[in-house]
């Protein structure tokens, strides 16, 4: 079945990267969103809570002193490389900064990623690693003695993001069971929607709707696993009637760079659902939009002054969980 | 009139950088020279002074303890950024470090300045932006609600460079009233030395001398500024004549890129006037040589070991002025 | 003789960058691996050993707090950059990062290093340069009031890649007067091999085997040398008899850009020592393998789960010995 397909990429959960002790859990390594449970995606949101905190104390906190942390970027992601960078710093930790892994392994040099693991982790408590292979993570993570975590690793994997997203919808909406979401935007391609998908589906009576250009729409692997998981879930181009129903409205941006040649189907997708004032108009009082940034302007600029405009609050979430799943990693609960 | 062209472009400054009580102000952000009057430069300049005995404690100050600047830099400026970054951690702030800030908003995403700001000020206390755009620093800072320092934008603004600049007189001839200095070199391109005669225009019975090849020299702007605030200055091609009179002589490089494809212009202007030791031997005792750096051959090396060479110091009260800067946007006083 | 050909590249050793009392000096700056002698080297091991403890400290070390190091690399070297980096935050103190410091002196701009230098050295304490060019980090020493480590200077020296290759050897066997090192691989343009030959001259009863390619056999300067300190070597073609006999096997990569157009030559000597399980099964229990890495495949990595493979830790020795040096040079002893 799909879901079992699913499940073999998935760590074994009994082994790696948990150690469960009822909810209390010890995190090893943060390598996919599938290795996440309720349970445990609820233990780590509790720990974000406590991080609003400590973030908040103007003197820092020294939870992490002593500690390091290597960002291990083999592509540069500023925006995500200052999210876990400010989330170790906040806990006063240090951080050994590289945006050029690829150095460590140019082609003239060609040393294996194992063997770069290998040598890092003699410099360093934790590595945060951002690759473009998918599943490179997972061969850090089998290879080091010391915590990874997956920055994002090319097609696949960008679970801190998923992570994120799940715990702003808890907080903005305040349940995770019952909500309807609404995806709206580039569902084919976009890990963002797909993971946040696969999340989603642990919780109850969730409805989730997907509203997107036929050229990048959900593929079915997605949608076969909420039906396998009793997850009710429907295709629909009115992103209005979506909109008013929906407790979350999450828009993503159209990637140009999957059209190739055809700049005309670009163009023709990339307008079609905007989320403006009169999405804003028929909204809930209570609902929100997500974003995972950057956009361009699938949300248009009028919508930001709305206190239904949750992107950035979002993207401040990330330092949250980030500083979370440091805390766990290095020193346990 | 030519000053209420060049106040049309400063800050409103009742409201916005500063809150004034007397001259104890709340400094909100630093966008642009003009912001500041004598009073406001004289209270940073005790700041600084006392930053100067702060950097000489070998296990380092706390003042910024708990603090993280973002130096978001849109074109790379190594001197710039280590400058600010040395002034951060000297006060025991932490620093999030981008020199490629341009990925942010990468022509393929095309993420706005607007957006970029609203998420980094998420993860820092303080942004330090470097950009290629006239005005950007000042959008950022409407953006922003935390404080913004202009690290340059563009050909547009360096502010700190001009208050160290400034700082670098008052220390080294003991005064800002009464002296004479000299402005040699690029005076047309230069932002340095228009933002210079722009500041020393707040001080009395200032004169200026404008030494430049015909190419370079200062533009009308400036010059009917300062004759609109009664500050004396004139032109003259005979820099051993202005040499052996000033209290200042402001060497400054001139920028090959400005000349294009007449590399004999270029040529010409740039060995026109040197400072070497037949300008030291007519300066007076107490006078001073200062240069904005990095220089190349417009000041001899021979003139490095005379006491009279400031150009090093002047570097170094960068990181005074900075430090001062970054406590007084993130403490007061 | 050749002997004061070597000596003639050495600081000298009186008065710069040591002031000798015993066996305690005040090291001033590190330059080159001749600077040191089995006093100074068994000195420097011993802070080593200290710095493995304070290393060990999960809340971190406060010897250097207050201090900040800035690496200066003209090109980029992230393994060495990251372990410098690691060594002085693993000691409290703090870091300006610069991968890219041409852009300081970039083609336009056309600043020389001593005035790159005087500028560094008022935004730090101690400097950490990478240099393209043979001489610059002694230059920069020169020119600098603070302390110059000089992280490889082009086809120059990389005197701290050197230490930690003679504090391995001591570390993992125990002694180095008496021992028997097999140097394999690139002994033509490999620095590491060279500069080791150079300091294991310093102890007794040494015998040291070389084991190379035609090609890229070991040259005539660093042979001579041996001769005239009266240390044994002989070259072989003979890996296995070699291995058989030695406490060091010290494997090298083969460097394809020496090679230019000659593929098929490169093909030839970089398969030609490969060290493999054959290798491990003639190897004396206590013996190791060292190589500087990256590795390609001149050691397979079924070598790797040997306890004899001993690069990794080796690896791991750079940080012990960069703190060593750091809190030599900024604290003393």
């Amino acid at each position: 079945s799909l879901r079992s397909g699913v499940e073999c990429k998935a760590l074994n959960v009994e082994t790696k990267p948990f150690f469960s002790v009822g909810s209390k859990f010890q995190l090893e390594d943060v390598i996919e969103a599938q290795q996440f449970n309720r349970d445990t995606l609820g233990a780590i949101f509790d720990v974000a809570k406590e991080m609003e905190k400590i973030e908040k104390i103007s003197t820092g906190s020294n939870i992490l002193k002593g500690y390091l942390m290597a960002t291990l970027f083999y592509e540069p992601s500023t925006r995500t490389r200052l999210s876990f960078e400010s989330a170790m710093k906040r806990l006063g930790g240090e951080v050994l900064t590289t945006e050029n892994a690829r150095e460590f392994s140019s082609a003239a040099k060609g040393e294996t990623l194992e063997d770069t693991i290998r040598t890092v982790e003699g410099y360093t408590d934790i590595i945060v690693m951002r690759h473009f292979e998918s599943g490179a993570a997972r061969r850090a993570a089998a290879t080091a003695n010391i915590p990874v975590i997956n920055a994002g690793d090319g097609p696949g994997q960008h679970p801190t993001q998923a992570l994120l997203d799940v715990y702003t919808i808890q907080k903005e909406i305040g349940k995770l069971d019952g909500i309807r979401v609404g995806l709206v935007g580039d569902l084919a391609y976009g890990r963002t929607v797909r993971s946040l998908a696969y999340l989603l589906a642990k919780y109850k009576d969730v409805k989730i709707y997907f509203v997107s250009p036929e050229v990048v729409k959900m593929k079915e692997d997605i949608k076969d696993y909420l039906t396998s998981q009793g997850v009710e879930w429907e295709e629909s181009g009115d992103l209005m009637e979506v909109a008013s129903k929906c407790d979350v409205v999450y828009q993503t941006r159209i990637q140009r760079e999957r059209f190739g040649e055809r700049i005309d189907l670009y163009e023709e997708a990339r307008g079609k659902y905007i989320v403006d004032q009169n999405v804003l108009d028929v909204m809930q009082k209570h609902a929100i939009i997500m974003h995972p940034l950057p956009r361009l302007d699938e949300i248009t600029v009028e919508v930001d002054a709305d206190p239904r405009a949750a992107y950035f609050r979002q993207a401040k979430n990330g330092i949250y969980i980030r500083m979370a799943l440091l805390k766990l990693l290095l020193l346990g609960w």
